[in-house]
């Protein structure tokens, strides 16, 4: 460890509690991107990014707006450089994402999800982990190095931080397609994974893509009542029970025709590693799932299905009478929201032309259906085979005193596809969240000691990737 | 037509203005019983009610409240009688409900449905047919007759009207149960049904049962995310499409085990009487459902499926998320808000057994359901043999110029069933709403000359029943 480094961690270590004041500041903003009435509380959250990113010595930084007539719903991308390393340096492109998802079901909350509370530990909020907490770290990393090396970086940055990831990430993906060169780059450093267990740095060179989609169909023309049409006029809640119970099978199997026919299968080296990690199937169950059973296709194991095998969800059936008590309503629409996350080879446009055909084909009789496709992500594997993966290992390996393990995530991050499609280079997923975080569900939370560990091992890696290779 | 008879008929026709205004004052008042932040509404109505009777001649105006441990959410009846008719005179029972079904989806009415508006010849508002409009022509038709006759009435009447009909009517089913000596009568008039086709006068004499129940499905602990779970967690959303697709086949058939095992045919003349009713089922089909097919069972008439077959439909599926866009949730509960109608000889009570008891079996794995009744009403035949039936079509005949057509209904009103049972005297379902007047649904509506018909019907009616047989 040089003397600057060593600087700029122990920077880190004095400034860790301010650090975390600061990311609550930026966690009671509730940028919730599907949401259109918090557009004003995204950008809020945006220029807070901005606005610390110029403080800390970033240059270049600005919003850019994403907005467009094809996609009115556009947030701004927060961009900042700092690009005077000289030399041999390289060039490290950090990714974050600064919106989080709707915090809905409120009253399962132990504190409100935009009022940070500490407790055990941990630093409950909507977006702890996902992704301002883990945004945040490359933020302080960069302060603290700056401040460790008078003003400057051991290695040229780049930092692009998008409001748009909860909700498929289109802004993002069309700049990142249309205006790649702004983001030139040797390897991009992206916090939004999670470590395989406490105590364990990983590094996930695998994730899954997804293609979200909403069946509408429609029955009746305006809403009837149950006792006088109840036994002619079609129910859509019932057609599209009819619709979800074919579309996967009680196996957990999605019947959708060919679906699996690109499903590419791990090698043998890579099941044969999952197989050493420490993973308690039953424990599993018991403290993250909680339910009677774990569900999923027979024949492959906890981490198989999770990471290497397609699957099917119901996220929300929207329509009727939702109220308390009774109300005898045949609605003359309704909803399924449905997604499907996938796995290399499959293609979201090839699996949703595939779903959509064959829900069409199966709608049954007195109702119309709409399949709409709402967002995509493709998914992807990443090269190991590179000395930014050593580079990690050995910064975390610093700080956490272990080695890293190599795992898959079952999500979908879909800019990582495109850095490594459009910019073609290679992504290191380095995560610092914990498999109980709570992502997406009330009561989402960072472990703190985490945040700061996080913020060591990217100084770490800053300085020691600092030399091309 | 004696010339007390002709007088408030006179009295009614001259008035009519101001009875429509009277109704819209009611209509103003959003009594939702199935909603509790609504209860003060519900109250303000009963006590609508009550000063009206009141204020026309009724005695005895009370408020009966049926709040208790047992029933806690219970909202008042309202009772009147005017018992002084002496002599020979019967005593007619009538009933109403002054509560009215939830207005949702409100972005779908043309006027706000608390908003009374008069389009077309026609009353919008929320309760205009179901059931405010209807009573209020009781209401007024005993306020022509008392204007008419010097403040007396030609027969002695019981008015009893509640306030739960919409959500099961349990208050006033026990207040039949319990003091069913307070509502001695020798005929129950009930208006709460529509006449079968728009100018002919119709009885109703059956009203299909039902029973109104939730299924809970648990998997997981808390909200999950897709990404990370999707493949081992189950998903409550796909279990109850998986459980709703056995619980109805796409004939329409409902496929709980005995459950049309005591379901009655009707008779051969009843059979042959709808046969001969004006109606077309496709446009019916065009006019009042408005999908591109029916459903249903095969082999049975939209008369017979919608009067004399049980069905099963599905209202709303509360749970997870529902908002625009996309959250990958997958969801630690949802529910499905699921009735059946019954048919004679159905039994709510066997129903639910059956019904419960095969929902646990087919349950699919990963889940834990709970089935829950909500409310639930008796099937029921009405009896045609006796002298109010004649009073009742006479009265009518001399409205409309046509004879009355005997029908049946699809929905329930639960009360029936108890005056049948407990009261143990006929009930006559005098209706005079339309089939498209869209009951429960957005832009319900009252045809205002029907409203008028219906008041001089009911005049006719206590003029012509007024000495015992």
């Amino acid at each position: 460890m040089t003397g600057n480094t060593k600087a700029a961690v122990e920077f880190a270590r004095q400034n860790g509690t301010r650090f975390v004041e600061e990311l609550k500041a930026l966690l009671r903003i509730p940028s919730i991107s599907t949401l259109p009435e918090h557009a004003g509380d995204v950008r809020k959250a945006a220029q807070f990014v901005a606005d610390e990113l110029q403080r800390i010595g970033m240059e270049n930084v600005r919003l850019i707006e994403t907005m467009s007539p094809e996609h009115p719903g556009g947030h701004p991308l927060v961009y900042a450089d700092w690009l005077h390393a000289g030399g041999e340096a390289i060039t490290v492109l950090c990714y974050g994402h600064y919106d989080v998802q709707p915090a809905e079901p409120l009253d399962e909350w132990k504190s409100p999800p935009f009022e940070p509370a500490e407790r055990d530990g941990n630093l409950y909020a909507r977006g702890a982990v996902d992704d301002k907490g883990q945004m945040w770290m490359h933020v302080k990393a960069l302060e603290s190095l700056f401040a460790a090396n008078a003003g400057k970086l051991p290695v040229n940055v780049r930092m692009i931080v998008e409001g748009e990831e909860e909700v498929g990430g289109e802004g993002i993906a069309r700049f990142v397609r249309e205006r790649g060169d702004q983001l030139k780059a040797d390897v991009a450093v992206v916090s939004d994974t999670e470590m395989f267990a406490p105590d364990l740095p990983t590094l996930c060179v695998g994730l899954r893509g997804m293609i979200y989609t909403e069946i509408e169909a429609r029955g009746a023309r305006t809403d009837l009542h149950s006792g006088m049409y109840g036994g002619t006029a079609p129910n859509p809640f019932v057609a599209l029970a009819q619709i979800i119970a074919k579309l996967k099978d009680e196996n957990g199997r999605v019947m959708v025709p060919g679906f699996y026919d690109k499903v590419a299968k791990p090698s043998a080296d890579e099941l044969k590693a999952w197989k050493a990690l420490p993973f308690d199937e039953e424990h599993y169950r018991q403290t993250e799932v909680g339910s009677p059973e774990l569900t999923g296709e027979p024949g492959y194991s906890v981490l198989e299905r999770t990471w290497a095998r397609p699957t099917l969800d119901v996220h929300g059936m929207p329509g009727g009478f939702t109220g308390a008590g009774a109300k005898t309503v045949i609605p003359a629409k309704a909803v399924a929201k449905i997604s499907m996350r996938l796995v290399p080879d499959q293609t979201p446009v090839e699996s949703f032309a595939a779903y959509k055909a064959y829900v069409e084909s199966i709608a049954p009789k007195g109702v119309e259906v709409e399949v709409r496709l709402i967002h995509s992500g493709d998914p992807i594997v990443v090269s190991t085979d590179n000395p930014y993966v050593k580079a990690a290992t050995e910064a975390m390996r610093e700080v956490f005193r272990k080695e890293t393990v190599f795992v898959r995530g079952g999500g979908s991050i879909p800019i990582v596809g495109d850095f490594v499609r459009e910019l073609k280079i290679p992504t290191l997923l380095m995560g610092f969240g914990l498999p109980d975080d709570n992502l997406h569900a009330p009561n989402e939370k960072f472990h703190i000691a985490n945040f700061h560990r996080g913020i060591e091992s990217l100084v770490r890696f800053f300085s020691g990737v600092g030399g091309r290779g």
